[in-house]
């Protein structure tokens, strides 16, 4: 059985959303299963010393269009940048992080129902009766998932989570990692469907 | 009549290298020429505050990678990463501004013949003679070239350039304006070339 493909991403993360809409169906086609894992970018960037996208001088303003213009490019209908943007995205990433023990498949739906909530319908995310409210619509012990996000031993998690992904050498959102092949980016995306294909060039 | 594509680009840039190679045949397909702009990234980065890619902690090591892979993907068969990289680019740029308004032709020659003398043959154009040399296996007269690298006219038209691409909104390498659109990178060229088929979506 071939390995999982790691998917790394932060809830706050644009292109993010865009690749994790994708990457399942891509994955399948090459008979392989995602390994969903989220991390914060603020941590990582420590790492790299990098900006928000949107505060950067010139490159803030064009991203903005390019994430309208891209969501659009790839099919993702359902895409508008939040009013409240970037948002520290501890609790949602706690959320599946205790999840994905729990039941892989329901960590799934609810990565999925949390990105399109936030991108989609503007839901703030940061705050934890949003995202446990996100969860409950796809049927997860609202209460539960709620605790979860201060759980100290999900918090660990969490922290564990970042620092095998920078020990990986993930350094942004989207990152996806195949067979040890690091591809950054949602615009990398085509490069990991040829890399499954071909097994590497 | 059309009006051609901006397209700007440092020679230091692999992308920008690796775009170069695509953008002609691209933009013939719609009907289209190509306005090539030499910049300096190093000046545009002030604006930004960004690094030069390979100097990042975590992305620089990656950044190597994926030139050469984003290379092969593409087909451009000719790259390696030069052994002084990143360079000051102001000869290369300045001897293409001078060219530009004397022979475009020969211009687009020359930025071809430069940019693949430095990704392709690992010569150090960031030094006038070397620059001068590849220029004038294009047919260029050497001495002349050499000469338009310290000529304060042309010093001018660069820093001209360079202003005239910030306040454009241009941030990095390659980037490629289409009827006022903007473009960032060798991985948005599927977005342009699907611009230029429907005028924008």
């Amino acid at each position: 059985m071939k390995s999982p493909i790691d998917f790394y991403f932060d809830f706050s993360s644009p292109y993010g959303y865009l690749a994790s809409e994708k990457i399942e169906v891509l994955a399948a086609r090459h008979g392989r299963t995602i390994d969903w894992h989220p991390i914060l970018l603020g941590v990582v960037f420590r790492e790299t010393g990098a900006s928000p996208l949107t505060e950067v001088p010139l490159k803030g303003k064009y991203s903005k269009r390019d994430f309208a213009r891209s969501a659009k490019f790839h099919g993702v209908e359902r895409f508008r940048l939040p009013s409240t943007f970037p948002i520290a995205t501890q609790g949602p990433a706690r959320i599946v992080l205790w999840l994905k023990v729990r039941d892989a498949v329901l960590a799934v739906a609810t990565i999925h129902a949390l990105y399109r909530a936030f991108f989609g319908d503007d839901v703030d995310i940061s705050k934890p009766e949003n995202a446990a409210a996100v969860a409950v619509g796809c049927g997860v012990d609202g209460a539960a998932a709620r605790a979860a996000i201060d759980d100290p031993a999900i918090k660990d998690a969490l922290r564990r989570e970042n620092e095998q992904a920078i020990a990986a050498g993930v350094f942004g959102s989207p990152f996806t990692i195949v067979d040890g092949e690091p591809f950054w980016g949602m615009d990398r995306l085509d490069q990991v469907d040829r890399w499954l294909a071909t097994g590497g060039w």
